[in-house]
């Protein structure tokens, strides 16, 4: 049985914000990044919500991260650019470089920024979400930690990789696609764990790159599967996919990649060697209007989502959701109900506030 | 026992040029689409070479595809347009599209087009790689007749759709990404049939929706399943990435999307309604050098390969591929030893041979 409190999400925004404002980031940007770790609580993506804000204060309070980062633009043409990040934090430099992916996009039809020098930047599906205020089609990826071993590889060797894109629609939500491109998220395994439960084949090897079954097994040195799992399912896709992701946000930014990438947590391994700065993101945005008149977009928009919906259902279930359905639906009711944190990411909060003296309740 | 003949690339790529040529395809564009098709032959991507080569002979022969395109620029920025193929094969019209996004991107440092009213175009990393021979990243993808169900779904409501991007390196060949959305390709489920075998759980479900191991329950009306399979194994995020492309492709194009996408073979279903023109693709290209120095890109991804494929292999395997590593097998043996067709393919050429006069030996 594990214990759940519940904060109203402005509350844990304010808190976060403040905690960044006592590090030395400044009130607008404290702000933002609060936004951001918000957006994944309030989408139900717990693992990058709060339950990070105490890594976040680790990194600020032994000034791995930057709390005033000066971005700068390394190189660029009308359409694309590199940003260095200046070791800010990733929820700050994150919108920083989509912002300006989305004003090449309002110049030219497209903006494409590739950010070296930075560090975790939240949910990746927070930028597209921002474009689609503007009428745009953003994309979003970033790197991590490396957790995922390539297929036929036994060891970890690619971080979660996702990449987030999102369409508007006219009268129905918009499509909002973010998925990782392991198998699985990381936080299944710890659940399996904490409930002592085998985890299914597929997802996971041991360290000898053996497929396991117990999740300790995993932890214990073994690696994340790419989706597809093995070759016979596609596995080798996924791990091209992950690859994809490493190469846009760190080769292109000359940020670190695949297995050098830096650790976001403190007991984390440190990389054998440096191959570039910090982590890498990357970011598109597309207007709309640069191909087809947004309307019309929209309005075919809701045509396939309501396509989608009216699939005949596989046997015991209610068809097919539309991406972006399950995070939509946490939204309302956790706006309206709270954010429900686990007692130990409460006790990571209660711990900052006594650090900071900044109230959490 | 399947019988092979072996023909060397050069006399198929003729033939095909001819066939094209016979049909009042103009010589160069006949050339071009000739070489699109063997690039899959000698790539070992055998069902996207001369294998469908009669099946644009139907296509032409019907007058369902205009030999004649003249394709147009419907709508543009600097950086984005959208293409109306005027129902020309995809094996011109795509490498026109291309053409234009690699202009762009040379002009503003990114192109992206999006393409309605066009045909299958061959393998999608056909045109990533042109877009190397310009130190360009180049991006493909296209829809496809209705194939894979949604997660969750009990019928075809997507095509493969795939996706395909490559990275040059230094000394080392490029990374050349190129996968298709659902978990197994379409001729692994013909040649399980073809050999009595039954097929992996994860692969296909039948018209009833049930996950099916019996090859024939996919064909008669069943479906591929998305890259992930089932909800456990990230089924949902091949599903999202089929419809991404499907979105980019066809929505953002006018062209037909999902289960309206026309079909490529003659005795395949007529959509229940069309939705807009043609199926659709979508290119992109980037400058490098709008991110960072080539050179420098590229020993990155040198080092980067050399990475990889040191990592620790996993038990009963050589260790990781690099994407792109089985297709440029294939072409080094293929362009030496030639290209082995099997039977039912050889008759097919030879049908095409004795209706048009084209000698094929």
């Amino acid at each position: 049985m594990v214990e759940i409190l519940t904060f109203r999400a402005e509350r844990l925004r304010e808190f976060s914000s403040r905690v960044f404002q006592h590090f030395g980031v400044p009130r607008h940007e404290a702000e933002l990044a609060a936004e951001v770790l918000s957006a994944a609580d309030l989408r139900g993506i717990d693992s990058h919500g709060v339950a990070r804000l105490h890594t976040y204060f680790d990194m600020l309070e032994l000034g791995r991260i930057n709390p005033r980062p000066k971005p700068s633009i390394v190189r660029q043409t009308a359409s694309t650019a590199t940003v260095n990040g200046d070791n800010g934090l990733g929820l700050v430099v994150g919108p920083w470089a989509n912002e300006l992916a989305m004003e090449k996009a309002a110049a030219v039809g497209s903006g494409w920024v590739s950010v070296c020098n930075t560090n975790h930047y939240g949910i990746a599906g927070y930028y597209p979400l921002k474009a689609l205020e503007r009428d745009l089609i953003g994309w979003s990826m970033t790197n991590s930690t490396k957790l995922v071993a390539p297929l036929w590889g036994a060891e970890r060797m690619l971080g979660t990789n996702p990449i987030a894109i999102a369409f508007p629609g006219l009268e129905e939500p918009p499509i909002v696609i973010d998925l990782a491109t392991p198998a699985v998220a990381y936080g299944k395994i710890e659940i399996a764990k904490r409930k002592g439960q085998a985890i299914p084949h597929g997802w996971a090897i041991d360290r000898d790159g053996q497929v396991t079954t117990d999740p300790q097994g995993m932890i214990d040195g073994g690696a994340l599967l790419p989706l597809g799992s093995d070759r016979e399912h596609g596995g080798h896709k996924g791990y091209a996919l992950g690859m994809m992701v490493d190469v846009l946000v760190a080769v292109l930014s000359g940020a670190n990649w695949g297995p050098f990438t830096p650790p976001f947590a403190l007991r984390q391994e440190i990389p054998a060697r440096s191959v570039g700065k910090g982590i890498g993101h990357f970011f598109g945005a597309m207007q709309i209007a640069g191909f087809i008149d947004p309307t019309e977009f929209k309005r075919q928009i809701d045509d396939l989502i309501r396509t989608f919906r009216a699939t005949k259902p596989a046997p015991g279930t209610n068809g097919p959701l539309i991406p972006g359905d399950p995070e939509r639906d946490a939204e309302r009711e956790r706006s309206t109900h709270g954010i429900p944190l686990v007692l130990p990411v409460v006790e990571d909060l209660r711990d900052i506030a006594k650090r900071t003296g900044i109230p959490l309740e």
